[in-house]
């Protein structure tokens, strides 16, 4: 990730990703509503958003949630992949639409509605919704706004839908890659830290490279795990996680290898930039795990310690309580039974080695040097809109030999990521 | 638990409980000193206690932490167990001695200095330590501060210990329960929250009661299984969590039955008492799992629910936002491949039902209701010293019929937490 210096130098750059591959349309708008939930003084806002193809793409592809309570938007999308073609997108924030009473009835209801007015198809239509679980989305209030949301329906960019799909969200995140004669451009709105109620990463990623449907899902679910599945902010999977890929199939296709690192490439800067854009975030944290040959296990480690509390908040005090990270490892490996031989482990923090045969090395100049290169590695949390700089603290786990590694990325523990979840809703 | 309203009512109340059973004696002094791996202006406080028998007692039995970091007392502990005979327990708070060079050669040289001055056998000494992780013991200190130790040594009560084994634990935890002429008496201090650096947890239980050194053992494994092990503070397994008990067999034998729910209640009374008195702790939640007859999904819905830190935070701010429970439970029982049906699942908060039947049934009398319940167990951080009150958070999910049921208590995510896992050593 680059660096910036102010909303507007970082909206300029947002502005050239923002390029649509040919074949699409986009729209935003939004509407005030009250909740039949919940007490509100104030009307809450609610964004609505489209991404149009001009005609059916019979090459598209998802991956959604593992959650157990899936969305009503998940349970439909899943259907959707079952079809012959797809046409659109149409996306809320605000409530999440999972497990309230007719949820699936009433997405259906809407998108029919809006099929309707674009005269295609409603089952051509994916929904796809984040914010609060279990209420109910307010269904005059969203069909009412349909009309107007396709008047909108124009070629210009995706900066506007990659703002509208923000929760609390501190900046809004695109990624393209040009490729060929086309183009392919992804935007994402956080997981965890940055909407907290739901944890939703919603990941929306249009092409016009000619290429299969069988390819454009078997290159998603790969880029999935390689990016999206590496991240974790709060160690919860949302009811409403999604990535969908669709591709006009406008421009001639390129070599398969090229459309796939090109992929991998998006996704993996989508997925930092999720991190990075937390509210809450005050350190990007990178675990790199090495030298085992079994990737369950490197995941493992690197996933007990990015989502240790106590891990998290010593790096938001730049406090080098390098022990933690010890303790958090082990857990892991005791409470799975896995047997590794620790004395062959080594721990690094940045540059700086703390951990070797079975010992500790550290000492007051090195405390002094650990805490210097955490204070570095810190986003001022006041600074919002745009992401500050790309450093990371980077904790390295070197099991043994092997070559092969696993990457995890996530974010400390901060007040603001209480302040911002003790009561986001109100 | 009962209430109190000032540390003074508690410690009158402690003292009663402190009572050492028969054929024990205890001790408690502290120093301070300079550690040699981190820069600290003015010096750290160490405690040190003895818990010791008037003679080698051949009924004992430990449960050890599955951390594959163990700490040097660990290591020792679990060898002690396979001795014939314990005669007492050195315990040091604030370095906890893991993972440092030396550490089991460290702890050994101290328990040998200790037995020197007791006249008894070093290896019929078990070390606990609690504290940092990754530092050494000052061994000149501590081994200049063992003879003022033994010199305190007195048949007084367990209470000078149950304080001088506290690190951050905001006040000190003793039960005692007579049984048949005797009694079992036992002290524990906290974990996780508690004292963060190491989420540490140790419980020393004496008896005066005849029995075997089987009995005792498998006794003490399944009353931890079914009290500490129900705790989860912040998803941590420390490196240096130990229970261990010690009988001296100085009383006549009750029945098994009998002493067998008297530990039960002394150990479920200090796992109780450990999670309401972390300092960070604003509400002690409780999740009661029912209807399922695998243990291992119950437990894992009530874990997944207790470490979520959108529950837990949501619950901080008395926000009854309840989809997130929802999305913790989906998210276990996705991430594991557990296909339950969810349409039969109902959930409650306190008396209040907020799902049924694959929906949330919530409106804006019951967001009132459920904030309310909220506020009333809420617990004032800044009230030191002793137990506010017993008021827990109640979630209840009924999988199903059965009757089987699994608890699983835990605590919030405050301010407070963040505050004190920031920066812990300085």
């Amino acid at each position: 990730m680059e660096k910036y210096d102010s909303i507007k130098a970082y909206e300029i750059e947002l502005k050239k990703r923002a390029v649509l591959p040919e074949g699409f349309k986009t729209a935003a708008t939004s509407f005030t509503f009250f909740p039949r939930e919940r007490p509100v003084k104030t009307p809450l806002k609610m964004n609505l958003s489209l991404l149009l193809a001009d005609r059916d793409v019979t090459s598209f592809g998802a991956v959604f949630t593992k959650n157990l309570f899936p969305g009503g938007p998940i349970l439909i999308g899943k259907k959707r992949m079952t079809g012959a073609s797809v046409r659109g997108i149409l996306i809320n924030n605000k409530i999440a639409n999972v497990c309230a009473a007719s949820g699936v009835k009433d997405a259906e209801s809407v998108l029919l509605h809006l099929a309707g007015l674009l005269g295609i198809s409603g089952t051509s239509l994916l929904p796809a919704s984040t914010g609060i679980i279990g209420w109910q989305l307010p269904m005059a209030e969203i069909k009412q706004n349909l009309q107007p949301l396709v008047e909108h329906l124009s070629t210009n960019s995706l900066f506007d839908v990659a703002k509208a799909i923000m929760t609390t969200d501190s900046f809004p995140k695109i990624r393209t890659i040009t490729i060929g004669d086309g183009r392919i451009t992804a935007i994402a709105k956080g997981a965890g830290m940055i909407e907290p109620n739901l944890a939703t990463m919603l990941v929306f990623i249009l092409t016009d490279i000619e290429i299969s449907r069988e390819l454009l899902q078997t290159y998603l679910t790969e880029a999935a795990h390689e990016s999206f599945n590496t991240i974790s902010i709060d160690g919860d999977q949302s009811t409403s996680d999604m990535a969908v890929i669709l591709s006009s199939c406008k421009k001639k296709p390129t070599s398969t290898e090229e459309f796939r690192n090109a992929l991998f490439s998006v996704c993996k800067s989508l997925a930092e930039d999720i991190v990075r854009n937390g509210e809450g975030t005050s350190h990007v944290i990178k675990v790199l795990v090495k030298g085992n040959d079994n990737k369950v296990i490197r995941a493992g480690i690197g996933k007990g310690i990015i989502n240790s509390p106590l891990v998290k908040t010593a790096i938001f005090g730049n406090d080098p309580n390098v022990g933690r990270i010890i303790g958090a490892i082990g857990d892991f490996l005791g409470n799975h039974q896995i047997n590794i031989d620790t004395g062959e482990m080594t721990l690094k923090l940045g540059d700086t080695e703390i951990f070797s045969k079975g010992a500790f090395l550290i000492n007051p100049d090195k405390e002094r040097t650990l805490s210097d290169y955490l204070k570095n590695a810190q986003l001022d949390p006041s600074v919002k809109g745009y992401p500050q700089h790309n450093k990371t603290v980077d904790i390295t786990v070197i099991l043994g030999e092997g070559d092969e590694t696993s990457t995890i990325i996530g974010s400390d523990l901060s007040y603001e990521y209480i302040r911002e979840n003790a009561d986001y809703r109100s």
